[in-house]
């Protein structure tokens, strides 16, 4: 259960309901889920959280389901359960195959060994990766 | 400062030396980063993590540079300041240009700023999220 | 589930139920909440934490709904959805209103977001911030 | 040493000076800090994550002190030495008090000590928690 | 609910099964937790990480319930609720007590406490501690 | 730097001194670490967590070598770099061997990796683990 009560459309004010309706015309469908309807209880917050969202998963330099990869293990090395279901659905909607996410996870696992590892060591960086 | 000694190719023992030559020639270079060297107090630990670390990063339904962009993430949300140093120098030497690095870091700051609202919301998961 | 046993005020020892006395005192409320009944299997941490916390969270140079705020934020980047549920209803006791927990929200949002950028960039501490 | 060369003002375009200017004119000092230098790799990202954080951090419901303390908890909880350094400084610029910041710590290390032990025990939620 | 099926032995491939049987031969039991059902969908990582974790785990210079307390120990920290549980049922399979059990929670807090101090302090590291 | 000063014994209140005296007369030996020089800006604090400490460390169901086992394997994952070093060098003046330390690191780099893999998938918890 949230600490805040979540927001449907139909209850909500005229500025949630224009992010809630970017929303869905940027995604073409109409659910909205569950963090958008709990970060409304700060419609400023949902409006600067959204559009920055929206601009920095657009596909560029790194594709967009590249974007879904990087999300996902960054969610799941900060433990936040809902959005390593979140991130991990939609990269499965943009296309996902399992032996991509059987791959996604190998890195994910390795890399959190070798980090407690590194830490555990106290490793010193290598003069050759300070190359600025 | 490290809380092992690092163990130079010169000084190390047979079974160090091996892993050390599987190093080199996977990467066609001569240079043994730290970590290695670190890890080589325990030569079963050494062997076992290099080529897990072998196997996982090598390309096959992801590319080799969308995995350093995974191990990057992690490291980050990890806090793992070699880690993230000797990945981001990884990611450059495999081709990872300015404007890719632009829009990593861009995903990264949205993705733990997400994930921290998330947490303090206590947003549930969606049922449409969970769709095993 | 708990990996311990809550214990109840009719099943706990003297010293335990001591510590409930006092905590029933100092919040001058009947009502446990399960940390206490869960620490309780170590009567000497739950005693020496119970009064950890009441000289700690007292009011002082900072007032106590300030505590809470600080309480939550530590709780939501340590990721306890425990500690999160139980200071944010803390705090809502102490008076925090509507507009106050959204802009707390929007602070923590925003530090997740620039530590995560910071340790991804490894950006050097400014000399003018090393001021002891 | 930072994974992206920090770009100093003269060396900035048009767009990254634009934020430097608004920095230092809300700020009311000339004073740069290295963040921002690091974020200019990327000038939308610096232009969004700067106006966020002005809106953010301004006094409101929470005054500005208050938003700094818990700025510092979230810092320390991921573990962010930069932004401990920046946040104590940016702090003790706003007037925290020794007395405060005694304080502040008292808080920061209970906190984690029952983040800790509540998750090491897996306390359930109390129902009374639960009240949206 | 996963983000992935779990996998019965009976409708296992042969190369998980074969890792399933070592599993219940190691342990004498024919319970396999879901961990390793999880881990399935990509066989070779089932294999490296169940081979991994039985040389790690087996009793050597440490004894295996003082393993089982360490592994607790980063489960903890790292805030996985899965694992807490699992390896604390371990531990208790190991003979650990109630009182061992007191004192691990006791360590775990405290350590979590100066944790969160030495950090927000930025306490530097003692001359005396780097004597590698 | 740390963002306190650093209290010597010379310059201590009488309160502070007391602790200090302690610390000494229990560990027979006259080296102060920073960590209480700098928790010494707070005199209940510093006293607080000393006792805390010292009556949490004694050897008890565990033994002061396995408890610096736990100290450093949430240090570790906790990412506290003081504490790694601080607490390696105390299981280090306890007796801990090489080969001890090597085990230690093991456990320690498969744990961060399997509690990784399980936040990925996100398994669910077994119904046998939930015996209390």
């Amino acid at each position: 259960m949230a600490t805040v009560s979540l927001i449907e459309y139909e209850h909500a004010s005229p500025a949630v309901r224009a992010v809630y309706d970017d929303i869905r015309a940027t995604r073409k469908m109409d659910f909205i889920n569950n963090f958008w309807k709990a970060l409304a209880v700060n419609p400023e917050q949902l409006k600067r959280t959204w559009e920055g969202a929206k601009a920095v998963m657009a596909p560029g330099a790194i594709d967009a389901l590249t974007k879904e990869f990087i999300y996902i293990a960054v969610s799941v090395a900060n433990k936040c359960e809902y959005c390593v279901h979140s991130h991990t659905a939609a990269a499965k909607a943009k296309g996902m195959t399992d032996a991509q996410y059987a791959e996604l996870l190998a890195v994910v696992g390795m890399a959190h060994s070798t980090n407690g590892l590194v830490t555990a060591m106290q490793v010193p960086v290598d003069a050759a990766f300070k190359v600025v």
